[in-house]
């Protein structure tokens, strides 16, 4: 195909999983910043990344997560590279680092495993060499549901943190009730990889230790993990203590404290992608913030989830719980491999894209993050009524 | 100031040490690419790093990398996140898994500290626990000097490898000349940190086994790592015998083999990032390869320092050998810091830009990567020679 020449384009229908949409008028002064920043002779990808004009960019985008997320004063945002993946191994070192300083003992710990990437977060946890367990595990429910914590195993001695991966894009479920303090000792921080749904909906940060999100599905493009911690759980035992007590040490990139004492810049810190989620986070805030992202996040869930369950007997939706249904995510099947892959090949022809669901799970994937616009999610929506229609 | 609305820009004279200028073609070409990527509705930071354009992009940059530098058939070409810093990390990681593989023993590893950068990466050899040693360190001479490996301490029985960094950004060294076999035993791998001087020189890859670089200064914008590794330094012990070991394990994200086995998606690359890369490399092959651009870089390189020698009563080059000098970053002081930042200033009202020494070090530093044109770097030379006359 021929490269583009333009900055113009339609408005897509695309619901892919992640990389995802993004708004186009960001991209669109994403690229103007990539030849010329702020009217400079060059672009953000090209200036040092401890200029005044990089610090101003990290320093707006950790403000307007501030503000969207309603942050209070003691938490750090900060920004790592590595994903959510990366987040797995960096959250375990530094959270036993400081569990060490705290009670100079190795901690555990707890992982509630709800889908496929908090399984993958406990398997990394113990792979590192942690005492690590499960406190729940619906796997053999296929994650069709968050059972609640009340019916939670129990929170052992010594341990570290609990680790809730708040929606879990593969398999399309979602936190409605996080795990308040008549299961969660006051002591042992919630943390939560929240990936797939940061800045969707209201969130109430003090209830955590910490917040995990690869940049890639509602914030901006790949390359950029944010991280949001207590700040009280930063104080961590020295590199000598950690080895005395066999606890593995971050690497030196990921270590939190180093970090943020370089605001985000101790190694160079890709400035083109934060400068996306300046623009993203800028955006949101002049459209009237989480609540209303919110409102109309509510409203597009509402609009596809009541079409599927208007066609009951021809899609399936494994996640069986309605209370555990995503709202970013909406995973259903028709019923037979052959229709989901012509649902997804009929769609497509009519420019809804991206539908096909993930290969470990199969059937449709609608993934409806922030830029996915109402109206795509309302041509989503006829079209699965009337291909169940035609196909039953 | 107000943010631009166009793409065309003014050839700028950017001399910063990294993230550093990139071919103005090669970014306008990213900015229509961001908005929609090869014809499709949508762009390429928006698209699965798992669909077919993805694997095509990460294919050719891996294709153009191998052209390029002629790498040979037993090397993987992968990509990391993380930078420079990360690979410090990585590589300990990786390679004491083979060494633990091919011996069943915890190895040791070898540094020559020739620089900031050396010195940082055997820092955290260390702090990770590993057994780390230097074979040379210059620290004492400013890292004024790479003296022969001739003249380095033994490499020690069990060791897994040595590691060079080959050019030194801060200190504005570079290695002329590897460590061959008469020093580095044949079975102890040698590995080369080339984050500033990838891809401005010919480089015999078959002696490495492994080279490692940050993308933000020849090649792209922060947030890719380069890795080409020899395949059969791959073959690791497993997880439960490196715990035995007591060899501490790479997080699950820089894995190298699992990296290897997805084509650099094992989680979700940068893949923005990574189509800058493929657009620079291509444009290198398109322009007659390494052949041509270090025939450019020598030629630049001979100008400024040229300039430099010429008003040798005015200017001190703390990298006292001349043999040791970079092609990439000119490192220079005037007689009083007063002057260094007259000249940093004087210079940049010209349009001379980035010339600020780092923090560390002062003075005055001219990094003329691949994307810093003749041109500019003729105008600087001019400038380095006026501004000695009129402050003698």
């Amino acid at each position: 195909m021929t490269p583009a020449r333009t900055l113009d384009r339609e408005e897509p229908s695309y619901f892919g999983a992640g990389p995802a949409l993004l708004p186009t008028d960001v991209l669109q002064q994403a690229a103007y910043d990539l030849l010329s920043y702020e009217g400079d002779a060059i672009g953000i990808g090209e200036i040092s990344h401890r200029s005044k004009p990089a610090t101003a960019v990290i320093d707006e985008t950790k403000k307007n997560l501030k503000t969207l997320l309603n942050v209070p004063d003691n938490y750090e945002i900060f920004f790592l590279q590595g994903g959510g993946t990366g987040g797995f191994s960096a959250i375990v070192y530094n959270m036993m680092a400081h569990y060490a300083k705290k009670t100079g003992k190795k901690g555990k710990a707890a992982y509630a495993v709800t889908g496929a990437w908090s399984a993958k977060a406990f398997e990394e946890a113990q792979r590192l060499g942690f005492d690590a367990y499960a406190v729940a595990n619906t796997k053999k429910d296929n994650y069709g549901d968050i059972p609640p914590y009340s019916e939670w195993g129990p929170i052992q001695e010594d341990t570290a943190y609990l680790w809730v991966c708040d929606n879990e894009t593969v398999n399309g479920n979602e936190f409605s009730d996080i795990p308040g303090p008549e299961y969660l000792p006051q002591d042992v921080p919630l943390i939560a990889d929240t990936s797939s749904n940061i800045l969707s909906k209201r969130v109430d940060v003090s209830k955590y230790g910490a917040i995990m999100a690869g940049a890639q599905k509602n914030i901006g493009i790949a390359g950029l993990t944010i991280y949001i911690v207590r700040k009280d759980l930063l104080d961590q035992a020295s590199d000598a203590e950690l080895r005395k007590l066999d606890v593995a040490l971050s690497p030196i990139a990921w270590s939190f404290p180093l970090v943020i004492k370089n605001n985000s810049a101790y190694n160079t810190i890709p400035l083109f992608t934060c400068e996306i989620l300046k623009l993203v986070t800028r955006k949101l805030i002049a459209e009237g913030g989480i609540e209303e992202i919110e409102k109309i996040n509510e409203r597009k869930a509402k609009i596809l989830y009541g079409a599927l369950e208007s066609q009951a007997s021809f899609y399936k939706l494994p996640v069986f719980n309605q209370n555990a249904r995503s709202r970013m995510n909406v995973v259903f099947k028709t019923p037979s491999e052959e229709l989901d892959a012509q649902f997804v090949k009929e769609a497509d022809a009519k420019g809804l894209k991206g539908l096909k669901g993930h290969r470990s799970v199969g059937g449709i994937r609608a993934s409806i993050y922030n830029a996915v616009s109402l109206q795509s999610v309302e041509q989503l929506a006829d079209f699965v009524v009337a291909f169940a229609k035609a196909n039953s």
